[in-house]
């Protein structure tokens, strides 16, 4: 197959962590015989310093023109002053509205040769392995009337039934590929919001026989997601609650700076881009970490161009490359790996 | 002093850890020289059974000629079926409104002697206490509009200034009674219900000038909780997200059977009671342990009744009687003691 890919570095270590996973997928092409075209355009502060725009038209041009966007990370203090529309990451913001980038996906997976540094107990946090599909454009953090004066304020948390089905489809989806359960997340007890997506879940699963979906409220999820990890194979959540429980779920294995996320529409074109940020005290020395970006790709292979095997692939490499004992220096300060040679670890198993 | 206490036991267990907290209260008015009045009414299930009525007016009277309310617990399987109004946790809710109790306190403190049983690592666990104060009758579970049909779906989320100052008020009032620090959770970067809030944080922060004030993301907060839970002493928090953080709070010291809370308005009038539920199939065989019962009882002499001293001496006979390692069924297999021998001993401890 042949695909586009845009790739945004953007600011910081950005550059150096996108690199890593264009040379991977480059080497996966070969391996697979598919032809990856990479075009490379500004986001961020570093387009706001060249183009004073955080999403340049060309930026958007090229995007519009792929199958995928690979993203570094974007912002850094040298934009945190600007006026609002000229902060760096405004453009990943644009990005998101512009290409409706509805689905949110943040898969958490424990490292077992990295369970030590979890706050977790190491059997509670071991083979854990979940995927939060969170709603990303809905809800109470885009509702109107929102409003604030001095003497009293207004959010307003809206859904409508397109909103909530196509983040439903994509979840169940998402589930055939994975271990076929759902818990989906709602406060149907309190909440209008929570009855209507309740109501949906319910409707599609007669869709998908296969799966098995479980309602579980968002403050017992809270809960769960610390004491049973390992329970959990897919949580689908609405925006504002899968904010909250995907970071409280990053922080379970020890290995935050490791996770990947997508960020998709209903066809399947999205953004891919490590969770971390882009960290400009530690930049252009080559020892940022890329493991986060390279899986990141992965999941572009999984989600928008359906090579399961590549991604498997380069998933088994990252994986086995953790188990063999080689990690930067962020993991460990026993002769750590460089950027580019922990990247050619990797590149050894993918061509093993 | 002398003190009128309504007495609320309430389904399943709550009879018989209500009867230790009374007990344990008695010898505190013996020690220290004051005088509790004990009124027993029905609410819950009990009160539906006897009454037809989750709330009788004979509870509201006893609860209006008192200084404060020790509740058990309510609820169970019998009554979850009844129309809402004769469902037995509608006393609850209805105490609440009937009494304005806008501030939920819910302390989270590890226990030296249970902390293996932790989910997170000892060493993060240990040492952990904080108190969380959570706004109870306001924000998106009560907003208006609500409505809900097949094609959408609205929550409101509406804070006034008057909702947000007293429940800041509080949690000054708590943390100058505590460590002196407040982390306040809001969103402030997308809700214009949490801008307004850290306005009114800010603005009561020039009342209580020794007092730390940390304004952090209700996102971080979460994962902050399970990283270094030790840092916080009070939490403040509007509804939605302290209904989420003190679920999540409540299972990392491993003594989520072991919590009380309280529900208090401004006067400091307030309802006592334990976090657990009724476990109706334990009920009536002396094996509940009473102990998050006894320290409700303890926060209510703290929080209603300003006895700071007395309210220290029940805390330290409860978790004094952990550390000498005396346990009911729900914490030990290795001789468990029943509700009311454990109950002998902290009287024991008490009366020292
Ligand atoms: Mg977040
Ligand atoms: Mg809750």
């Amino acid at each position: 197959m042949e695909k586009r890919v845009t790739v945004l570095a953007g600011d910081g270590i950005g550059k150096e962590v996108t690199d890593a996973a264009v040379v991977v997928l480059e080497a996966v092409a070969k391996k697979y015989g598919h032809m990856f075209r990479f075009d490379h355009q500004l986001v961020g502060g570093a387009a706001v310093d060249a183009k004073n725009n955080p999403l340049p038209e060309e930026t958007v041009a090229s995007c519009e023109a792929s199958d995928a966007i690979l993203l570094g990370a974007v912002g850094g203090p040298k934009w945190d002053h600007n006026p609002p529309a000229l902060r760096a990451e405004q453009g990943l913001l644009r990005l998101r509205k512009q290409f409706d980038l509805f689905a949110n996906l943040r898969p958490v997976k424990a490292v077992s040769t990295l369970i030590q540094s979890s706050p977790l107990k190491e059997d509670i946090a071991k083979d854990v392995d979940m995927m939060i599909v969170r709603e990303l454009t809905g809800g109470v953090y885009f509702g109107t009337p929102s409003l604030y004066n001095d003497e009293e304020a207004v959010d307003t948390m809206p859904y409508s039934r397109p909103e909530i089905e196509r983040i439903v489809d994509k979840a169940f989806e998402i589930a055939m590929k994975r271990n076929k359960r759902i818990t989906s997340v709602d406060k149907a007890n309190v909440l209008a919001t929570s009855r209507l997506w309740r109501q949906i879940v319910d409707e599609k699963k007669a869709q998908y026989p296969e799966v098995e979906v479980r309602h579980q409220l968002v403050d017992s999820v809270a809960m769960s997601i610390i004491t049973s990890p390992k329970d959990f194979d897919v949580i689908l959540t609405e925006n504002m609650f899968g904010d909250i429980l995907s970071d409280e779920a990053s922080v379970i294995t020890g290995s935050l700076g490791l996770l990947p996320s997508a960020s998709i529409r209903s066809d399947g074109f999205g953004m891919y881009e490590p969770v971390h940020g882009t960290a400009p005290e530690i930049a252009g020395q080559n020892i940022a970490n890329p493991a986060a970006a390279i899986l990141s790709a992965a999941m572009m292979l999984t989600y928008s161009f359906d090579m399961l095997e590549e991604a498997q692939a380069i998933e088994d490499a990252v994986y086995g490359t953790f188990e063999d004992g080689y990690f930067t220096g962020d993991l460990t300060k026993d002769q750590p790996l460089g950027t580019k040679e922990w990247t050619e670890k990797v590149l050894q198993r993918l061509q093993a």
